[in-house]
């Protein structure tokens, strides 16, 4: 099959793998739809982090081609919603709705597991991960959103939940990528009064207020503290939402955030936390890889009732054949979130 | 009147200050009947940590001699628990739970404000501060458990709410301090099931069981780490409280938490926080000083219907003269915490 290979920092071409077959009994086969690159993706892209060289990408929809004998709860032909870590849902990490710390889970996309990135993937544990989507003959704006549910949606819910975004709260959240955006949606629909969204581009402003966003700050650093606690009548944020990973944008994140509250951070962290001074205020935080397939079930009620509608972010498109471009149209900032069309459904 | 007084690192003696007089109609004079040394006294007191000159302590119980025009709910005679901040309970931080962050609140015996190792008080915005003690008559026993209340158990308490201490949790809590001592009572208070001690001092050990402990541990860094997980059949604690400060009891505090759990933390950061790490396995952190304000009602009913015993803790004692030893006591960890018997009922 073909599919997206990682061979070194700035260096993904369309490749051949091994066609996916089933290996155990509790695999399955499933034929890719629609794929997409991620904001984190662009950490190994860009050099800055290690990742092994193979098969990448760990968002994708697809329909499931073939079942292990020992699969329940998804058949042949099923649409289904992968999330981005695949796990037993039945040990106590991911009863507790820690998946990412499921002893037999992993992640797709890691050089041996297959990435979503390609014509097909062999998904472990297919029964207890892959969630079906009910229903079908779904519009190509619903897949997008389905699409979105399998890391960046539930990665914008989770940051919201772990911060404790509840009905009435004044939410501030850093960073208008894909994950900010979906922040702000989250936080509308967990039923946030106000979102502030800091934001300093045009199209991703108009997405943010799409969204949810009833304020727009253009400001970074000192200065964005200082709307945002002029916006909230010197109090701060009642949860502040980081979804970056930046120095600046911690340092931001915890600056906003009123006292007593948690900060949720959801942006893979290349800075510190600023430990003394948020202690003081009372000021701690959540969050870390979302439990994307906890949040699923939830969130594609939404979708397929037309509440939500995250595939939104998804500003750049193209095939598995100009999967490089995907890639390059984030790394210049020319796409939010790129997506892949890999399948028909 | 008498009142200790701080002149540098490790000068602590009884000095004359001004008699304390109503400068505000929300005043009142509190004639100090219990004092207390914090942990927290020995970081200037040692010179790990600036303080100014001058009135110290924060933790007192007495009985109100005088009120000013404006004080409502305090009235002359009423014997009081005087948290350790002084707030106005009106603000959106004190009505979000925020006392630290009260605008007009402050701290006692912080080189100006009076301190509560002394013979009276002049304690600001005193009608939403002092607590004041139904019935009369109380045994010592009682007023010990009542002075906890002013800091140290309600420290206790913050660390196990904040982690979110349930009913039939495991909990492990680091530090044997007064404060991880009475962390362990808080658990237990909240319904844990399970309340795993690291302490390797068995008079230490001995009020841990008391309060509820059900495991000790005496090991320490990796080897406690090891203790807790083998406990706890590798998954770690549901919750886990971090009562010293220090960066081995933070590191361990996070090595021990379960992933998703959110780490407790009260003793007064002297390191960092694992970011990264703890990040991937989502343990976030909650923390900081205690809102005494807060909970002193909730913790006031069950010290009164002997339901908890937190001053257990105080097992050294002495007068306003021997201030100084209350300090060394505590310095050379011959004391867990020194109680100063000040004035009568």
């Amino acid at each position: 099959m073909r599919a997206a290979i990682f061979s070194g920092p700035g260096a993904v071409e369309v490749g051949e793998r091994p066609d996916p077959v089933i290996q155990e009994p509790t695999d399955a086969v499933v034929r890719v739809v629609l794929g997409c690159v991620c904001g984190s993706d662009l950490w190994y892209y860009r050099g800055e982090s290690p990742h092994a060289v193979g098969s990448i990408g760990h968002e994708f929809i697809g329909v499931v081609e073939q079942v292990g004998a020992d699969v329940r709860g998804v058949r042949p032909g099923d649409l289904v919603v992968a999330p981005f870590i695949y796990s037993d849902m039945s040990c106590p990490h991911c009863l507790n709705g820690s998946t990412i710390s499921c002893p037999v889970g992993g992640n797709f996309g890691n050089g041996t597991v297959d990435g979503g990135q390609g014509e097909a993937v062999r998904v472990p544990l297919a029964g207890s991960t892959l969630v079906p989507v009910p229903g079908s003959g779904h519009p190509d704006t619903v897949l997008r959103s389905l699409l979105a549910l399998s890391d960046v949606m539930s990665t914008g819910h989770h940051v919201a939940a772990v911060a404790g975004v509840k009905k009435g709260d004044t939410v501030a959240v850093v960073g208008d990528g894909a994950v900010g955006l979906c922040a702000v949606l989250a936080s509308k629909r967990l039923g946030a009064e106000r979102v502030v969204a800091l934001s300093r581009h045009a199209d991703r402003q108009e997405i943010a207020r799409e969204f949810g966003a009833t304020d727009v700050i253009e400001a970074r650093g000192e200065a964005a503290t200082e709307a945002v606690l002029e916006l909230t009548g010197g109090i701060g944020a009642d949860a502040a939402l980081e979804c970056v990973g930046t120095e600046q944008s911690i340092a931001t994140a915890f600056a906003v955030a009123r006292p007593g509250s948690t900060v949720g951070i959801v942006g893979v962290p290349h800075g510190q936390v600023p430990f003394v001074e948020t202690f003081f205020r009372n000021t701690g935080w959540r969050g870390g890889p979302a439990p994307a397939r906890i949040y699923i079930p939830e969130l594609l009620g939404d979708v397929l009732d037309g509440v939500i509608n995250p595939g939104r972010v998804f500003d750049y498109e193209t095939d598995l054949d100009h999967i490089a471009d995907a890639y390059l149209a984030m790394d210049e900032r020319r796409a939010i979130k790129s997506l892949v069309r890999i399948g028909e459904v």
